[in-house]
């Protein structure tokens, strides 16, 4: 079974990657071979399994990516949603032409003999947008409010297309805002979910720019890529045209993650987090979903984190040694 | 008042244009020129307004389009469902690139100085898939099962997208059934809709394929312009950034569409249909829409058709100079 991660060299790329080097297998079907590709060379990892890095622009073709037929396709690639509102021409290249030359690639592959590959994308909460239940159900419509959210939503459009053509056999997951994300705090809008539990565990202060009240629906990095690997690994046919699914995560409040952060490293990590109230911030979230109804990824088998402290165990476990700064 | 017609040379187009004609005045400001363009040539009505017509595929561009900055622009053109679900590649390069490249050209225009244009697209009830409840809400999830409903769909979160950026002032109509399309009958699906009035009205005979039980959503030739007038005229802001609208239509089934033939043109009418029942068109037909709660365009002052009978009666006075066959 040959594995193509497009976007490989992003947080979840990488940590997708290690996941399936450490348990080489899909449904069964051992993974003989990955290329790894990302606009910027991803770097090779440690493994006895064959592997090719590749660094490529979606935007210049996909025909080279796809001529190795590869069985399972990741396709995680995109502009962040801040760069695609501000570069409207670069994210739709990107984005959503991106993925059409990739559809197109696989469709001209087939012309030669057979070929349907398994093709996971990641979407993203971003295709809806207010207003909305508190609940959003699995038949709720796509009325997104970013160019991001935009995109994301016609590439769902296609890969049902595609997937009910025979082009492809797509599932494509709306992943949760991920936290903890590794790494330094950054300027999304987003960023402040992970910065303020990410921060205190080292020690450092973390700024919270919206109340304690504010709700919004999470997910791990564990789970994100459990959801990628079970996108991959599942049977589709009941999928239907409808290829696109909203995934169990964890509807939490900023309160509630803080006091998850209360008792997993104290009072002390607590008091690092400065409240200072931005109004831009709280606008763009007010805008956001808090929570999901999830019933048909639940009922195929979907898995999300269990509470905010087990998603703050397993980012001291995964990204601090399991050390809390003390 | 400039107006840009793209698809002018269809049923609707050409019905449009005759309407503008006759009252050429949106929102109290006179028009002082068309343009009506098609892939063929539109033909040129007798007025005395300005009037250009023009031959060109969307596919080629459209700055020469815009060039003359139309205040408000009806984008009609299509691949019509059949051709999009037969040719695949055509389909997409027509129906969703088409309107990208239609976006594309306002956004270079407004480079120059300022431009947004009012955008009315004429969408369609496919962009809706079954399983589907009854009655189909406001709120409900695009979910097409044609390559042409997908492009449709595809289309209105572009425009979407482009009138929350300002690039235009897009409403997109998703067009019911028209029906009693004139003309000859076709090799649409959805032909009989239309033939088994259309035909009997003259003398003819037509074949009725599914069963008198089937309900779909209609709406006039006359309703289908007046939708599109009003979405020219409208005050967009109360929109927001959900742009695309469910129009008010009319729910029957083919029964209720034969008992209003038999009130009007009597059963010597209703004889001429004959019922030769087609598998595979019940079966397309059983996975579309069959009544919407269009609460919201209602709410912005859509109408719909009083009832079959006034449809009927509207074909017969439009087409027919009034006279029915005896």
């Amino acid at each position: 079974m040959q594995v193509l991660i497009i976007g490989a060299a992003g947080m979840i790329g990488r940590k997708l990657t290690a996941a399936l080097i450490a348990r080489p297998d899909i449904l069964g079907r051992e993974i003989t071979r990955m290329t790894l590709a990302d606009v910027v060379e991803p770097p090779c990892p440690a493994t006895s399994l064959r592997v090719t890095t590749r660094a490529c622009d979606l935007g210049d073709g996909a025909a080279d990516l796809v001529a190795q037929r590869p069985d399972v396709i990741f396709h995680l690639a995109a502009i962040v949603s801040g760069e695609a509102e501000a570069d409207f021409a670069k994210g739709y290249r990107i984005n959503m032409d991106g993925t059409r030359v990739l559809l197109e690639a696989i469709r001209a592959e087939a012309v030669q003999a057979p070929y349907c590959p398994r093709l996971i994308f990641s979407s993203s909460i971003a295709v809806f947008g207010a207003p909305f239940p508190e609940v959003i159900g699995d038949e709720f419509l796509s009325a997104p409010l970013t160019s991001y959210g935009t995109q994301k939503a016609i590439c769902e459009l296609l890969i049902n297309d595609c997937s009910r053509r025979g082009i492809v056999d797509g599932v494509s997951i709306r992943l949760p805002t991920v936290v903890i994300r590794p790494g330094k705090p950054n300027a999304a809008a987003s960023g402040f979910f992970s910065n303020i539990l990410r921060e205190p565990l080292v020690g450092q202060e973390a700024v919270l720019p919206v109340s304690r009240e504010v709700r919004h629906w999470f997910c791990s990095p564990r789970a994100a890529v459990g959801y990628l690997l079970h996108a991959a690994a599942m049977e589709t046919a009941v999928l239907g045209a409808r290829r696109a699914l909203s995934v169990p995560g964890l509807s939490a409040t900023v309160g509630e993650e803080i006091e998850a952060l209360r008792r997993i490293a104290g009072d002390k990590a607590v008091r690092l987090i400065r409240e200072a109230p931005d109004a831009t911030i709280d606008r763009i979230v007010s805008g956001w979903p808090q929570a999901f109804d999830a019933r048909r990824a639940a009922a195929l088998g979907f898995v999300g984190d269990a509470s905010f402290d087990a998603i703050i165990r397993a980012h001291i476990d995964d990204e601090l040694d399991g050390i809390i700064a003390s």
